[in-house]
């Protein structure tokens, strides 16, 4: 397989983590997003909706959307399960997965930023201000879902699931942008327990090989 | 089952359609989001994350986030399917629902509308810029990636998936704010090919009970 993606896209990042977590191997293909190579004329053969990260399969096949990806290498190989069994289990990680992926994450990426400082001639400081402002409602709300379920190791239980895999590049983006973390003791210590594994520390931004930190 | 939502909203609209599809009544609990009844502190027992929709299903567990939602209630309901049976087919829906769900519709509710407007001081034709801008650029993102697939009535194939349930509400959406839907032809085929259908018709928000149009 080969992934095409970029060190400091939060999406892709969530992808590494599935294949290493699964311990499957894949070429690491670099797209500089910040270049705007997603964007040139022959990408669209790897992503027709121009974005990162596309997981090209051994069979030549493109699939797009980082959580769409997971769902494929989990079901495809099923160990180590990134999904519990019960469809209620199944839902609550869904929906975790979700809160980051469709509540969080879009309002941060690079194109909104970029929309907002061109488009809208916002400044620095009300950019950082949206940026800090969407991470912190969203992990509140995260941590408040978080709290009605039982306690464990991870978000949901005690392995890693699809809800790890979003939560961690989460993490990382709002470290970037100095968010506070306090008083989000159940997701902090779930983000703590993935880093602990090796499966994550070598998916980080900083282990790729297009990494410029 | 109980459905907390709100008529136009579009995450609510996805699981009505998914709910009429598969036929299952359910009890429609109305929760205006203008009114702001999603914030007070009552709803935290409906949904900690306080977002509609919000599933109550007949043991009294409450579900979140739409796709969950309706993964949830396929699971459970596998009839008529709403994903289909193949690994890389299925990845294919869910990416479909996910160009919409994390792409386009986060960027356009109503919270993130309030917060260019008050926040951001953005007057209304520069708020009507940022919606059309980002539904035309989805869509076009959608249609690109739809032309890749082999022809159907839907999305993808021909029955309703998980894909259908999330462009529809997305196009009401957009002509809410005139967007313009020219040189869409599949997205719009497939558009029309739901709407001819009573599920379809049944879950729209001028049908539901709260509806103030």
């Amino acid at each position: 397989m080969k992934l095409y993606n970029y060190f400091r896209s939060s999406a892709s990042f969530r992808v590494r983590i599935a294949l290493e977590l699964k311990g499957l191997p894949y070429e690491y293909v670099p797209v500089h997003l910040v270049k705007g190579e997603h964007q040139q004329a022959g990408y669209a053969a790897v992503s027709p909706a121009m974005l990162v990260p596309s997981l090209e399969t051994d069979a030549g096949e493109h699939l797009g959307q980082s959580m769409a990806i997971i769902e494929y290498l989990d079901e495809t190989h099923p160990e180590p399960a990134l999904l519990p069994p019960d469809p209620l289990a199944r839902a609550r990680v869904r929906a975790l997965a979700q809160l980051i992926a469709c509540e969080i994450h879009p309002l941060n990426n690079l194109r909104v930023l970029k929309y907002l400082v061109r488009a809208l001639k916002v400044d620095e400081a009300a950019k950082t201000a949206w940026y800090r402002h969407w991470v912190r409602e969203g992990l509140e709300a995260f941590e408040r879902e978080l709290a009605q379920l039982p306690a464990g190791r991870f978000c949901f239980g005690d392995t890693p699931t699809l809800a790890d895999c979003c939560l961690v590049p989460q993490i990382f983006n709002g470290r970037r942008f100095d968010v506070s973390f306090d008083g989000l003791p159940r997701t902090m210590a779930a983000f703590d327990a993935c880093m602990a594994l090796p499966a994550f520390q070598r998916a980080q931004p900083s282990s790729c090989p297009d990494n410029e930190a």
